[in-house]
């Protein structure tokens, strides 16, 4: 636990998602199979504070964010979400645009790597959920769809036209945001977009794998080498080298790489702290 | 039209390109065929105040831009450009080039898709104007050639330093600006620099087609997809998501989203307004 | 030779490096090949102050960087950077990762092209040295691996948070941070990590023989062309046109470009001067 909780209680139950936690790995799964996990408002909003309860704690080090069923998400629900912003004014239209945006930032931000295990369709929202995760470990059903222009939205949400020009390069952002097509899974490993390919039907497994691997290891330095490749996006390359200076004059007086050293030279594995 | 239109009159007859306006459409032929579309101190200038006109209106949601005979654009002239500049003072080669960059802002920043129809030979200036379209549209004889340092000039012209590592990463453009070699379809599709390869002889059609599709569809929305695109890569993600918010809370009260909700539901394709 | 040389004398002897000069071009070679050209102290200081007195000087045209005998360089040396860390204070660890980061940006910044000709295997900070260089030149033995968080630090290292995305995606940049997993020639060259993929053993010959082309061409244009793709990844676009404009104008009056143009009307190859 982080020494500096306040007075905000944790959440108890959160009936918009499903929750998991075992021993370092939380696991987030999209749980309303039968409309294709598609996101409701509440949704939006448990992801927004599930994200900042878990970074204020210490326990969760990798975090699996999953989909029940046939596909991973298919996006905002057409009639919970759509519909009802048709009816909304000029302020409200901004706080759930703000809140989707939340949700985005704190994937980047959060002191953990987040893995999107996806199969099937990662669609709108789904597919820039992904798109926010450290690590996409996909099977070959997934496809990845940009689709907002065509409900006459623009391909930028959610920070998506931020994100894929960065990912896949801006010429292949352009055409996914812009036309809305399908990314197949062939495709979309070899323009980046997936970090690791598995067999049908082992994504969830893979991902647990890795989660398995990244809890297991050294906490810190992984927290810290998602930050600075969030942060570095947006800083000149003198900052950044500073940055990694005083991050690396940190880590160097941690707990981790002390253990490192005393584990080679003992030529014996390293047992990691975190810290 | 614009309601925003004030005392400029539009140009009656462009010179030095040639302009085919069609339901929406516009199309600019680079139309010097004998001298492989030679750019000329003309054909900048009318690309720069073409554009500009073209920005102010509304008539136009997509716009080709391709050259005549066998190839695409072979870049500035030699004689016309290359020779004359090497008399010019310091103040006229400012014009010179800020009239040159001053194309690729209006590329990149005019509200709608930009496809370059590419065949033959994209060389110097001519590389960079397809770079700075939306989609690289290319069958098999195009070839890209960013000659610059093969006549004694920085690879960076025209914001091709800027844009080519943002579209094909750091490594393969340093490789291509340093040396100038031509990189052929194959290449430019792997390392994506194409955005859709064609049969031979078709890159002028497909993008028709493509232009086609972008000009029925949703143009209030394709316009933001393509400024937050150009925006958002000169923004941190905090600002990105922000920007995101505001533009989605605009268009979540346009007429195209409404329709999209009443054409789904009517199971229905829906009429795209562009507003 | 600049014209603006001060007091400071040139170093007469690198002790922690080899260091080859001919006809404009630098060769540095990392030679404890029994360590695996393991860096020391003194090899990342040697670097820094050779990177910045080259830079003073107009002698070199191209600086290949390579490593003898079985590998390019395996990073820090376990011994005499990892423990000797173990003891530094904060103001110690300062100092020296603010060394490390020196030298990535004196190759980044230096006003010739760097090449880094990699067999076998270049690690951890071994790595973020080729990716720093404009070129990476690599036969098929060469495995670049990121390891830093296998010792418990961060992946940022030396700028590499900074530099991998812009070169692979944050996609594959993030995994190969986060993980630390070897990535071997044929994913290194799919991924863009790899200039250029030479026959085995042939990295450094290859490399000489890119030196020596670049040597022997437009030194000012190739000098300019890096400088504005390092800076223009800092820059919104219109500053970054703005900047190429400046730039071609000057390099418009300069000798090469004349020579270009009186070469081509002469029908002969150009004699570049550099200037």
């Amino acid at each position: 636990m982080s020494p500096f909780t306040g007075s905000a209680a944790r959440t108890s139950q959160w009936r918009h998602l499903r929750v998991e936690r075992a021993d370092g790995i939380a696991t987030v799964t999209l749980a309303r199979p039968d409309r294709l996990n598609a996101l409701t408002f509440g949704a939006y909003a448990d992801l927004r504070d599930l994200l900042a309860e878990l970074s204020r704690e210490r326990a969760v080090r990798a975090l699996v964010l999953a989909g029940e069923g046939r596909g991973f998400c298919s996006g905002g629900d057409v009639d919970e979400i759509i519909g009802a912003t048709l009816s909304m004014d000029a302020s409200e239209l901004m706080d759930f645009n703000r809140m989707t945006g939340q949700v985005v930032r704190a994937l980047r931000e959060c002191p953990f790597p987040v893995i999107a295990a996806v199969h099937g369709v990662a669609a709108g929202a789904g597919a820039v959920l992904a798109l926010a995760a450290d690590f996409r470990v996909a099977d070959p059903t997934a496809r990845f769809v940009f689709l907002f222009t065509r409900v006459g939205l623009s391909g930028g949400d959610m920070g998506a036209a931020y994100l894929l020009p960065r990912i896949v390069g801006l010429g292949h952002a352009t055409r996914l945001l812009m036309l809305g097509e399908p990314v197949r899974a062939p495709e979309a490993e070899r323009i980046g977009l997936i970090s690791q390919l598995t067999d049908e039907g082992r994504a969830d497994e893979a991902a647990q794998a890795l989660a398995r691997r990244l809890a297991d290891g050294p906490a810190l330095a992984h927290a810290q080498t998602k930050a600075l490749l969030t942060a570095e996006l947006d800083m000149p390359l003198s900052a950044a080298v500073e940055l990694d200076a005083s991050t690396q004059a940190l880590l160097m007086r941690g707990e981790d790489y002390a253990e490192f050293h005393a584990a080679f030279t003992g030529k014996r594995p390293p047992k990691w702290r975190g810290r």
